[in-house]
């Protein structure tokens, strides 16, 4: 890249975060009255419902301490973390030692899911505001958090008393399924502990993962990374089997590829590259532009009516995925794709009269949903590519 | 209605019903390997997926019992409903008395939920099958499967047993709500046994039924018919507790339409028009045309990302209840309204060229979604509605 266009891009990253996307959740999530967020947002900013998904508590806790810690240790972002942290460590725990999904705005508890999500979130969230705040109960939570949905990915029986909250929605003596959320979202978590603690403990439990995603997740022969597999890896003749969804494959990809950069590992680079190559290719729809959200790849109806919605997080992925494929390897190819998704994302994504981003349009780019925020879009994408995608571009060469 | 314009009606909904959608099903649904129907169909019949959802296999029973029961006795009526009533019996039943929300092609169990609804279409399957067919033992089991179903409508409690398979997904410690699914469905599931039985001892349940849903789900202050409410029907200042789902709304006023026509009861059919008037201002959407699957009666933003699209059911259940309508009050504003939903409906759910209706369009009235059925679409409202819609047009007058 041409170093003015690399300084002009790069100061439109930071501007979109710090003048726009970061300004937004400060002025209107923060909630003084009970702690934690709101995140049911309209365009404006108004709020349309007070439910807190404890996703988005501690994504955005992440958000604000990995700011402070990584970019300026500004004191609103530190007290932004600290509000949302103290919601989250109140309201967040079951007595089991898991967390909940969703609360009332006050933090009564409303829904756990079978699912650890909350839990690789809360981790995160407690790990970065530790070293933000100093707080070693927050890095003891954290790492307790983690070590239990480490134990569990491991060994499903390894807490016997936790099993009925765990219990899959398909009755397993008939069909036992495995989804690519649970490996991939263990690669992540476990590079945000390590860049947390400094700890390189934490690189097991990546390779472990990782090893699951290509060996049973990544089908070269389909071209495809999967979402659904069977127990061994086997591509299901099911609709959920034949799924694959862009954006997910897409941010794996980045997981895989920032892994291999931290480890100077070329034949991990090259696998991560082609699942991003194939995912946009899955993904890119002619003539409108901008990525689908599911795709068959037999070409069938998806069982998701929302397939051919375009959403943001698989934008804010691709963006930085690509701006970090061709910082590694010069290709400009990935430039030019990179290009493309910006563009068809400042279009129809961003909001340039109230800011941030909408979440959820049709397939042709019309606003589908006025929401920048609900109980599945908080701060989180968005900041985290802005954040990313500058840092990438303001990195010596 | 001038009667050649009924005459031509009639006609076009009789030979949309028997020489079009009814053949579709019967050419393309039939298991004849492993019995039962196969609903996850593409545009042109061919299966996209095998599973079996066992509302599906329920309704498709009770649709081909009703025909035979109702419009001629063709033995492959009969036979058709036999095939998916022996498949559902052999492996629609858990061992506690409850039933499958799905299962593999071979019957083997795959999910089984925490709502009633598959026992309803269950009951009404088994008890139009057993007047089809003569076969008492079916009857015996609709009736306890239906029994089970008003026990714990009326009490919770009832059956100590399942209560770990029902509890809400919501801490009901923290917010209790109430759907308005539950009673809608017991005022038609009662009706389909009365009709089957001849007895008039279930008129009690829709009794019941009918009081909460006028009582607590009928807002008159909002004109609307909403879809969740709390303990004591008060409206919920949350967005489930906003949502308006204009196409189950006219799908109940047309249920108790018929209940007040069959009781010549004209107070119940005054709330009832009501009802559909306002549904059908809140689900019209112009310019596009078509109704919207969700409302947020505040104008705020659903949770649900397919809240635009256009679904085939709120249009069937649509033209139905303006026929009815029409024909119970003569007034010419409902003529006009079916007029304009059958224009539309025409135009864009209906496929001319393989034939049934596509279940799924973009909220610009395009294709979202090529199947003609999937584990939620299978025969049953588009026939449902086309075959009510004939009856009504050919009653003597």
């Amino acid at each position: 890249m041409d170093p003015s266009r690399r300084t002009e891009l790069a100061g439109l990253y930071r501007r979109a975060l710090l003048d726009d996307v970061v300004p937004f959740w400060l002025r209107h999530s923060l909630d003084a009255e009970y702690g934690g967020y709101l995140t049911c947002l309209d365009r404006d900013g108004s709020v349309y419902g007070t439910d807190k998904a404890m996703w988005l508590q501690a994504r955005e806790v992440w958000l604000f301490a990995k700011l402070y810690n990584t970019l300026e240790r500004r004191p609103e972002w530190l007290e932004a973390a600290r509000l949302g942290y103290r919601f989250l460590r109140a309201h967040g725990y079951d007595a089991d030692g898991r967390m909940f999904f969703s609360a009332t705005r006050e933090g009564r508890p409303l829904r756990k899911r079978r699912y650890l999500f909350t839990e690789t979130f809360g981790a995160i969230a407690g790990a970065h505001y530790a070293v933000a705040a100093g707080d070693e109960a927050a890095w003891d939570l954290a790492e307790r958090t983690y070590r239990l949905v480490v134990g569990l990915y491991r060994d499903p029986q390894s807490h016997p008393a936790l099993a009925a909250t765990l219990a899959p929605k398909t009755i397993s003596e008939t069909r036992s399924m495995r989804s690519h959320a649970m490996p991939m979202i263990l690669v992540a978590t476990s590079q945000e502990m390590r860049e947390a603690s400094g700890d390189a403990a934490y690189t097991a439990v990546i390779d472990e993962a990782i090893h699951e995603i290509l060996t049973d997740f990544v089908h070269p022969e389909e071209r495809a990374l999967l979402e659904t597999v069977g127990p061994r890896g086997e591509r299901l003749d099911l609709p959920a089997g034949r799924l694959v969804n862009p954006g997910h494959a897409i941010e794996c990809a980045w997981f895989l590829l920032r892994e291999a950069r931290h480890r100077d590992d070329r034949t991990l680079a090259r696998r991560a590259l082609e699942v991003l190559d194939w995912s946009l290719e899955w993904g890119w729809d002619e003539p409108h532009g901008g990525l689908l959200y599911f795709v068959d790849i037999e070409g069938r109806p998806p069982e998701q009516l929302e397939w051919d919605m375009k959403l943001w997080w698989p934008h804010t992925e691709a963006l930085y995925a690509l701006l970090l494929a061709h910082a590694m390897t010069g290709e400009a190819r990935y430039l030019a794709w990179h290009d493309r998704i910006h563009a068809w994302s400042m279009a129809h994504l961003a909001d340039p009269v109230y800011g941030e981003w909408y979440g959820y349009l049709h397939r042709d780019g019309s606003v589908a949903l006025s929401a920048k925020g609900s109980m599945w879009k908080g701060a989180f994408h968005v900041p985290r590519a802005l954040l990313y995608c500058m840092q990438t571009l303001e990195e010596p060469r």
